[in-house]
């Protein structure tokens, strides 16, 4: 691997940005990497285990970078750009790894200085867990990662991202900003969305205990506590950002959801026969797409006992 | 490990049943294991993979068993006792694997021969395969398996029962059938029809190709894709046959989600973010109680490819 920029500055030091530097660092593709978290816990964090050179200001970690990841909640970006944009480097490239596209383009350009290059970004990785220790470096390896840039975006400037994403193991893909926005409310956040509700419901019902509830929870609901233990921050930026998009699909979900009660209240074996047969065949295209394990159970341990 | 039965009759010949004769035989904990499936391809796939002695009937499977164990859809209990009672040895004791205990009591004991003890049972293990195929021995290790045994139940055959149970690994909890079929509603019926409605609507999304759902679903989907793969028979059983329960489910969870749906129009970040971090509690319990990995992603390889 050869070094794609001399310096690469995090800001948000969470999941994302700990498995960039990470991965960065594996593969020598920054000359330096800076970083900035607004928690002071957190940069503590990231200096104990050597993430990166922390730094105690977000104007401080850019200074001089050819390279600047905003990997903050979506809501974060606006605040984050009045701190930085005094101090950026000449001809600066800003990606973001926001899961949301077209407000995160609408919170960024107005504070862009001229010759800078906003290539706005969205890795399609993570895990359930958060923060500086939860980064790793093969996090990307494979998975996708899109990119919406704008009409007037350089290629150079373009091309140079690319290099360094595909240098850390993922796959790039570009589209429209509003495209992605759609795309993803469908594949992760209503999904996500509809987990946490589910897992809410579980916990208020008061008729079955607490215990029994996760007791008993492997027979389909532990999957969806999986999703539903998600980073609230990042979550709740997520769905108000991709406000219009999201509630498009809740609202086909809900009407869906009405018509498959319906078939159970009525007893139409049939209807729900046909419909289950059918999300069956997605599952297939999923797997062939190489896009998850066909290991039954995710290959999930049986019985898996916590590590610690 | 010591023999438990004589002759173990299995009739369905799945996933469940699959496993029941590999961890059998692995334990030696019957004499003999019969099998019968309805369909001649399951039982010919059972016959080619040596899975146990397979007969062509039911009544020929269950003859002299002192077990017989009911691994059918839960609509077709009734049936199958139609065609195993005449024939069913005295002192028997018989027991099912059903997602759904109060239907399948009233489907069985108006069947049961004098003398004949039944303990209704449900393994809560499996995995998104089905068929005879996808067993394999070490599915139940452990895992929970419910039994709802009735008031008149013989303690010996159910002491019996419960050996068997826990020398294949399981671990086993008794309670009420209806409080079986709510608690099931939350941790797995109603999951289910969620994930199995999601999965349709990203099915049916006209503006997003189904090869970009496809394509994209790493993002959160593709776990609903896992549980909404399931096998369409058995499932669309459980909510035929457990309606009252999921439907109640079903209506606490869309009154849920239109709270979040609301939270989400009027951007109230606080609602949600308070929601979000409640969740995340109830996963910390779930694998605190051991039932489920905290591996980041369930373990799962990043960008695993099919296996075949």
């Amino acid at each position: 691997m050869t070094q794609v920029y001399d310096k690469v500055a995090l800001i948000g030091l969470g999941l994302i940005a700990g498995s960039m530097a990470h991965a960065m660092r594996e593969g020598g593709l920054a000359g330096r990497i800076t970083g900035y978290a607004r928690s002071a816990e957190t940069r503590d964090t990231a200096r104990q285990i050597a993430l990166c050179e922390v730094c105690d200001s977000a104007a401080e970690a850019v200074a001089g970078a050819d390279l600047v990841v905003l990997a903050v909640p979506v809501g974060a970006m606006a605040d984050v750009m009045t701190q930085i944009t005094p101090h950026l480097a000449p001809g600066v490239t800003i990606t973001d790894v926001g899961s949301v596209k077209q407000s995160v383009i609408d919170a960024v350009t107005p504070h862009l200085p001229a010759g800078a290059h906003f290539i706005p970004g969205h890795p399609l990785a993570g895990t359930e867990h958060s923060g500086p220790r939860a980064g790793f470096a093969s996090l990307f390896r494979n998975r996708w990662w899109l990119l919406t840039p704008l009409p007037d975006t350089d290629p150079d400037a373009l091309a140079r991202l690319d290099r360094l994403i595909t240098a850390m193991g993922a796959k790039t893909d570009r589209m429209d900003a509003a495209h992605h926005d759609l795309v993803l409310a469908v594949t992760s956040h209503a999904p996500h969305l509809i987990a946490y509700t589910m897992v809410g419901v579980a916990d208020h019902l008061r008729r079955v205990s607490g215990e029994e509830v996760i007791q008993y929870s492997a027979a389909g609901f532990r999957d969806f506590t999986r999703i539903a233990a998600s980073d609230p921050t990042m979550w709740r930026d997520v769905f108000l950002h991709n406000k219009e998009a999201t509630l498009d699909i809740l609202g086909r979900f809900t009407e869906e959801l009405f018509v498959l009660q319906r078939a159970i209240r009525m007893g139409d074996g049939q209807q729900l026969h046909d419909y289950f047969t059918r999300t069956r065949a997605i599952r297939r295209g999923i797997i062939e797409a190489g896009q998850d394990t066909e290991a039954p159970d995710f290959g999930r341990t049986p019985g898996a006992r916590p590590a610690g």
